[in-house]
C-alpha cells in the first residue's frame, strides 16, 4: 500500500496527487510554507487529509522556529497557523485541527519549549493514526447499510488518498468487501479535478474492488437503467442541520438520487461537523483557478479569454442525505438533534 | 462566419470539430468514404448536420460511381447509402436523409442515370440550405419563450456547428438576441467530447452571445442559488410519445431542471421526429469509444486497462420536457398527439 501522509521527523512526506495515476511520485515538504503551498495546489486534498497534513505542518514549522523562549513560540505557532488557515476554506476539519493543535500548545506550554515542541509532534503523528483508526470505525459501522451484490456510485474521492488512510466512502466499502461482500463501484471522474477518474480509479484497482468509470454526467442514465442501488460520498463540512457540503457535483448527484429512490450516504468523521453554523447556508464555497476548467492537464480545452465559473464545492440539503456514518455510529434525520448527539458519544463506537 | 459543410462539387468540406477551438481546420472529404468516416470520427457532428452531410456524401458517391447504367448506378446507392447508414445508430435524422435520397432517386430514375446523380446533387445541396432555413424559422418560434433577461443553460452543441447553420438550441437563443432580447448562455463542457467548451463557447462568443463555461457537474449548484432560468437543448431522436433523446447527461440537466421547476425546452427539427417508435426505450444507444474517457486530448487521465462505460446518448421522458420547438411551432403534451399533428402542419409555418 501507499502511504498518503508521511512524517519522517523532519518533512512532511505527500504521495503527489496532481500527477496519479501516471505518475506515483512523493513531494516532500521540508517546512510549513511548503506544506501550506502543498495544500493549495492539492498536492493533497481531501478534508481529513488535509487536516492531517496541517497538523504536521504546524508540527514542523514549531520545531524549525529556532525559538529561544515560550513567547516566540507562541507568535511563530501564530503564524504557523495562519498560514495553515488560509490554504483552503471549504474543509472544516482544517480548522478543527489547527485548534486542535492550539489547544495542545497551552496544556503544554507550562512544561516549557521543549514540552510543546516534542508534544506537539506527537500530537500530530498521533491524528495521522487517529484518522486511519476513524475510518476503520466509521467503515465498520457503514458496512451494515451495504447489501450484497450492491453497484454504489461515488463522486470525488473519499478514499485513502483522501485520508490518512482506508478512507471514509472508500473505507466504507472496504470494510463492505472485508466483510464478505461483493460490490461494484462506479466511480464518476468528477470535473474539473478528475479525482474519480485518477484517484478513486487508482485506488480501487489497487484493492481490487471492481469499478468502473463514468463521466460525471452519465449518473442520471445508468440510475435511470436501473445499475446503480446506493451512492456514497465523503464530505468536507456538515452543518448542524445534517446539510452536507462535499466535492462540486454531490449535489446533482444527491437530487438524482431522490428521483430514483437511491439512498443516499454521506461518510466523515466528527471533525467534519461543523456544529457551530445552523445550515449549509454559512459555508463559504471555495472558487478555484478557471485553468482547471479550461485546461485538461496543460491542454487547452476552451477558447480563450472566456468566462468561466469554478466552486469547488456545493451543498447537498438535509433532506437528501439518508443516513450520515460517522465513527460513532449512523446519524438519521432530524439531524439537528441525532448529529449533536452522535458527536458527543464516543463511548457509544 | 464559417460553414460547418461546404459542397464545392467534388467535395464535402467540413470544419474539423475535433480541433476546435484551439484550430480552425478544414477537411475536404473527396469521397463518400472519406465522408463516412468523418461522421464516425466526429469531424461533424450534430444530428442535422449528420444528416446533410450523409445526404451530400451520397450525392458525392453517385457523381464518382463510374457507373454505365442506372441498374449499377443503383447497386452504388445501395452501397453507399449502407455506408452511411452504419456510421452512428442514434441520430434519427441520417436515416431521414438517406430515406430522403433513397426516394429521390426512385422519383428520378425515369429520367436516366444522369438525371439521377445531377438531381441527387441537387437534392442533397437542397437540404443544406432548407436546413438553415428550419432552423431561423425554429428560432423564431422559439425566440417567444425566451424572457428578456434569462441565463440559459445548454448542453452540448446544438448550434451552427450541429446544423448547416444557425443552429437548433442556439437558434433559438440567436433569435432572441436578434428580437433585441439580452440573454446570458450559460455552457456546461460536456464530457466527454467537450461539445460545451470546444464548440458552443466557441460560436457564441464569435457572436458576442454572453457565455459562461462550467463543469457538467455544477449545473444543480448554479440552479439551487437561482442563476439558472430555463434549460434549452437540441435532441438526435424525438420518440411518438415526446421522449427525447439527447447528447449523454442531458437527461441529469432535466433531473435537475425538474427539482428547481425550471422550463426544459428541447429544439429539433421534424426530421429528429421518429414517430415510428413508441418511446424512447426503442432508440438504440450508441456505445463510443473508450479513449474519449480515459484520454483527454490525447492526455491519459484514468490508470491503463480499467472498466469504462461511455454511451452517448441518453433519453428525457417526456414528463420533464417542458416544451418541444420544431420549424411548424411549438408542441406541448400530450406529445403523442401534438407531435403527430405538429410534423404534418407545415402551411402553419
Amino acid at each position: 500500500m501507499f502511504d498518503t501522509i508521511r512524517w519522517d521527523g523532519d518533512a512532511v512526506v505527500l504521495i503527489d496527487q496532481r500527477y496519479l495515476p501516471v505518475k506515483e511520485d512523493y513531494l516532500a515538504c521540508r517546512d510549513a510554507g511548503a506544506v501550506a503551498s502543498a495544500i493549495t495546489d492539492m498536492v493533497v486534498r481531501g478534508a481529513p487529509a488535509i487536516g492531517v497534513t496541517a497538523a504536521l505542518g504546524i508540527a514542523l514549522g514549531l520545531k524549525q522556529s529556532g525559538a529561544k523562549d515560550l513567547e516566540s513560540l507562541r507568535e511563530r505557532m501564530e503564524e504557523v497557523c495562519a498560514l495553515m488557515a488560509g490554504t483552503r476554506p471549504t474543509a472544516v476539519n482544517l480548522f478543527w485541527a489547527i485548534d486542535r493543535m492550539k489547544r495542545r500548545f497551552e496544556e503544554l506550554s507550562e512544561g516549557g519549549l521543549e514540552a510543546v515542541v516534542e508534544g506537539l509532534e506527537r500530537e500530530a503523528v498521533a491524528m495521522r493514526a487517529e484518522d486511519i483508526d476513524i475510518n476503520r470505525r466509521m467503515g465498520a459501522h457503514g458496512a451494515a447499510l451495504v447489501p450484497d451484490g450492491a453497484r454504489i456510485l461515488t463522486h470525488c474521492n473519499a478514499g485513502a488518498l483522501a485520508t490518512a488512510g482506508y478512507g471514509t466512502a472508500l473505507g466504507m466499502m472496504r470494510a463492505a468487501v472485508e466483510a464478505g461482500k461483493k460490490i461494484e463501484v462506479i466511480a464518476d471522474e468528477t470535473r474539473p479535478f478528475l479525482q474519480g477518474a485518477r484517484l478513486t480509479a487508482w485506488e480501487l484497482e489497487r484493492d481490487n474492488i471492481p469499478v468502473t468509470l463514468i463521466t460525471d454526467n452519465m449518473a442520471g442514465h445508468f440510475m435511470a437503467r436501473g445499475e446503480i442501488d446506493l451512492v456514497i460520498t465523503g464530505s468536507d463540512r456538515i452543518a448542524s442541520n445534517g446539510d452536507v457540503c462535499n466535492k462540486i457535483g454531490t449535489y446533482s448527484v444527491a437530487v438524482l438520487a431522490k428521483e430514483h429512490g437511491i439512498p443516499f450516504y454521506a461518510v466523515a468523521p466528527v471533525s467534519t461537523f461543523d456544529l457551530s453554523i445552523a445550515s449549509g447556508k454559512e459555508i463559504p464555497i471555495e472558487e478555484r483557478p478557471l485553468e482547471e476548467v479550461s485546461h485538461f492537464q496543460g491542454v487547452r480545452v476552451a477558447p480563450e479569454g472566456i468566462t468561466i465559473r469554478n466552486p469547488a464545492f456545493d451543498v447537498t440539503p438535509n433532506a437528501m442525505v439518508t443516513a450520515i456514518i460517522c465513527e460513532n455510529g449512523i446519524a438519521r434525520a432530524p439531524y439537528s438533534e441525532t448529529l449533536r448527539r452522535i458527536a458527543k458519544s464516543e463511548q457509544a463506537a
